[in-house]
């Protein structure tokens, strides 16, 4: 247990009347543990191609170079370490920046305030969080609208009861009826007392990262922040080779505070890189390559992550398509390369374009999931809830996709070949022409034997038919109810919460809202 | 071009009215080569596991041994091959089935009547057939229903239309309102008349068996029949360890005739075979062992391939489930015994439990479909249209599936690593902070670059909206209806249609309606 996590059960054991009740009614949320994978990865591209992928991607870095943009001290740090400034564009020579992410962790660990639901992210691992991002939600009753505080709240809240997620993420949706300047205190605030699993930080302005980090103070304890990582956060790319001053002022934050930094290109291919996918993952690893190496020029030692966001384009009608084979090559390639740099890898997710969660969304989000798993993904951000897109976050669609999870947890645990896995006694007492379902191999085993679902239906046709013909988006439906029924908040230290609510109603109360 | 096929060809071309009409009004229906996969199957099992699982399937082939069942001539011929016999169970010594197997091809060409359509089984490749085996059809029109011939017909349309299928299949649904004697000898007639793409034989009693071979030898002639394979038929072994003597009385008709069998336990996991990965796999390996020996047997050299279908089970309600983990390994797992083995391999499909083509069914099928390509499926049956476990062929969900068959062609192409592939001069033409959607690479690429659904929905939301909010199952009725308005028949020498045809009324006349 962490120091922090063990001083606020204490004070919760301990604390008033509140704190007791909490516990009273608290119900055991059974989360699984995030996935160590004992089955190998798929890889795509031999060593041939990523020397070639490299060194192209190095040629970018030496003769093209990437922009800072409104960072003239970013331009003096470059220039410090070797880069060659020619205004705002920063010219790497061959090596260096691999030089410079060598001092990146190969893993780390994200410590949640309940310390059962600590995270290492890296090697073998996969953790799995919820979508990030939409601006609208959509359920089946209520259609698709603004997302609001009320829907954020309720996202955070099923993410904390669904057993393969491992992580609360960030903005999971768009809170847009509190002000942008605002917002990301509210967000922190839900993440922090409506689930103990770990959590991402602001990085809409650099400002709102030293928030995160205050926040996680109060949480935490200033000491413990000090010497752990408590927050992973998204620092977006601007694709091509353009690194804003925004997302860099909060990466700066971050990697000063030893905080996480999933460093991560935001591709839709034929716009944002080329239409071929060597010459996306040459893009993409020149950017990430830049991007790491920065957060180690800030501050060696700092856990980053290999990020790649990547969706294809039709050229039809311009928009992104997901669950396609080229973002699946494209997802396996970066995975080696972020295997080859030695750094955890972020990528993958339940994307989709449909507008409803239907057949279309979930063939694409399947083909997302599976891949994901397969390529070694070791943090996978929009595991669940994603819509349209990414302009939506789907309340069934969240709790059907966080079912799914639970097939990449049975596929990592791989083959038992132990002589019960083997199970040639078995074979044999059944025989030529017999049946399984009674014999002692199978009553030993058949509970944690094949993985099942929660959300779809294996009723026999006519029990189906009677209770509604229902399809699988209203049984989600049904799903969704029934969890946020049975919500329990997790135990908090009440003067940890106190102090929290004071601490966002103090900054709120600090600015006039803004809406940009 | 096969012999048989410019004999029709030229028979079509230069035949009566009805074969000028033909080829006048027929439209070039546009089929994908089969999958040539350039990426590389992923293997789950090191060589140490597929080590064991060999041993165990020997010493259950030596030890415990397979039942032959009311065929005294098979076991007059193990009894020859070396095997020892007891009553019906044949114990084959350690190292006999294997050494008997030695004789099977590697690959196998199965003749299409049009010689374009002809289908290379085996190696790198991957040949997707249609669903087989469903008593019950559904349309979001007409509901679930009974199959009828002209529900057989309709399929047999779509498969013929389909540009990602390459194969027709067999019995797609089940003709219910035809004789269960005579049925067989309508849809062979359907698939010869209605689609030029190649077809599978009939199981169902070994007469029917040969009934297949003599209509081949109409369509292709009987010269052309002896010499090559025209058929590729589906031998279920009754797991566990049992072959029957209707399935094994086929296999001989078709090994006898150089036709191919796949040879496929047919496993419900906990029931058929044990509830474990490396359990199952081994009474797979075992099971197949004897049927491709047996195979080899009576007919050294004739072509077969490696089939494994299986599903998990749910426990609670006993249905079996699909687009499960441990489906997946076992599959990935069957693939690398099928190569250890050196033949072709059939598995995977577009498996999934649900009654409705809905998220739930997506999901299942495309786990399945995935893990089928990346397994080193060569045969992929059940490809398209599989509902409800296997009872329902769905008219919808065929064209979805179809559909998402395409993104298996393209993933198996690879990385392109050329010096188009790199963009590298795109890169630098597009620079920090531009957009690629003008540059001339994308210009020169787009039309190729990124695989694009035909049914999924792209538009805006806006335009979506406005035209009905249509989820996937209205788009893919839509486009049943479309593509079965817009059905051309093949050409066919009208000569070779008329013997056809007189040979099935001939058949159906020379016995008795039975329904058993």
């Amino acid at each position: 247990m962490s120091e922090a996590a063990v001083k606020a059960g204490r004070r919760g054991r301990g604390g008033g009347g509140a704190a007791r009740r909490a516990e009273r009614t608290a119900v055991s949320i059974e989360t699984a543990k995030y996935i160590s994978r004992n089955i190998p990865n798929y890889e795509v591209l031999d060593d041939a191609a990523l020397d070639l992928i490299e060194i192209n991607a190095e040629t970018i870095l030496a003769e093209i170079g990437v922009n800072f943009v409104d960072n003239p001290e970013a331009l003096e740090r470059w220039k410090a370490a070797g880069a060659e400034i020619d205004g705002e564009r920063v010219r790497i020579p061959r090596g260096l920046a691999r030089k410079l992410c060598s001092t990146a962790p190969a893993t780390y660990t994200q410590h949640a305030r309940n310390p059962e639901r600590s995270v290492v992210v890296g090697g073998k691992n996969l953790v799995l969080a919820p979508v990030y991002g939409p601006p609208f939600v959509r359920d089946a009753e209520g259609g698709r609208r603004y997302a609001t505080m009320a829907d954020f709240e309720k996202f955070v809240k099923l993410g904390y009861m669904s057993k393969w997620l491992h992580h609360s993420g960030g903005t999971v949706c768009e809170p847009t009826d509190v002000a942008v300047n605002k917002r990301h205190l509210d967000m922190l605030l839900t993440h922090m007392i409506y689930s103990d699993k770990p959590f991402m930080g602001s990085v809409t302005e650099p400002s709102r990262a030293q928030d995160s980090i205050e926040m996680c103070e109060i949480l935490f304890g200033k000491d413990f922040v000090r010497d752990n990582t408590v927050m992973t956060s998204l620092i977006n790319i601007n694709s091509p080779l353009t690194f804003d001053s925004i997302m860099m002022g909060a990466l700066e934050v971050f990697a000063k505070n030893n905080q996480a930094s999933i460093i991560s290109p935001f591709i839709v291919g034929g716009a944002m890189a080329p239409v071929t996918i060597a010459g996306t993952l040459t893009q993409v690893y020149a950017e990430v390559l830049a991007g790491i190496a920065y957060a180690q020029i800030i501050r060696p030692g700092a856990p980053v992550v290999f990020g790649t966001f990547v969706t294809s384009i039709d050229m039809n009608s311009g928009a992104p398509t997901f669950g396609t084979p080229e973002a699946s090559h494209i997802t396996y390639g970066a995975g080696q390369l972020a295997r080859r740099l030695g750094v955890p890898y972020r990528s993958a997710g339940s994307f989709c374009g449909s507008k409803l969660p239907d057949a279309q969304a979930a063939y694409e989000t399947a083909n997302s999931l599976q891949m994901g798993l397969l390529s070694g993904v070791n943090f996978m951000l929009h595991a669940c809830g994603w819509l349209e897109g990414g302009l939506v976050a789907s309340f069934e669609k969240f709790v059907m996709d966080a079912d799914q999870l639970g097939t990449l947890h049975q596929f990592a645990k791989g083959v038992d070949l132990s002589e019960n896995g083997q199970a040639m006694d078995a074979i044999e007492e059944v025989g030529p022409g017999g049946h399984y379902l009674g014999c002692a191999h199978t009553q030993a085993n058949f509970k944690s034997a094949f993985w099942r679902s929660d959300v779809f239906d294996y009723k026999p046709f006519e029990t189906w038919d009677e209770e509604g013909a229902r399809d699988t988006q209203m049984l989600a439906t049904a799903r969704v109810a029934r969890m946020l029924d049975t919500y329990q908040q997790p135990p908090l230290d009440p003067e940890i919460e106190a102090r929290l609510r004071a601490y966002v109603a103090d900054k709120k109360a600090s600015m006039p809202d803004s809406f940009t």
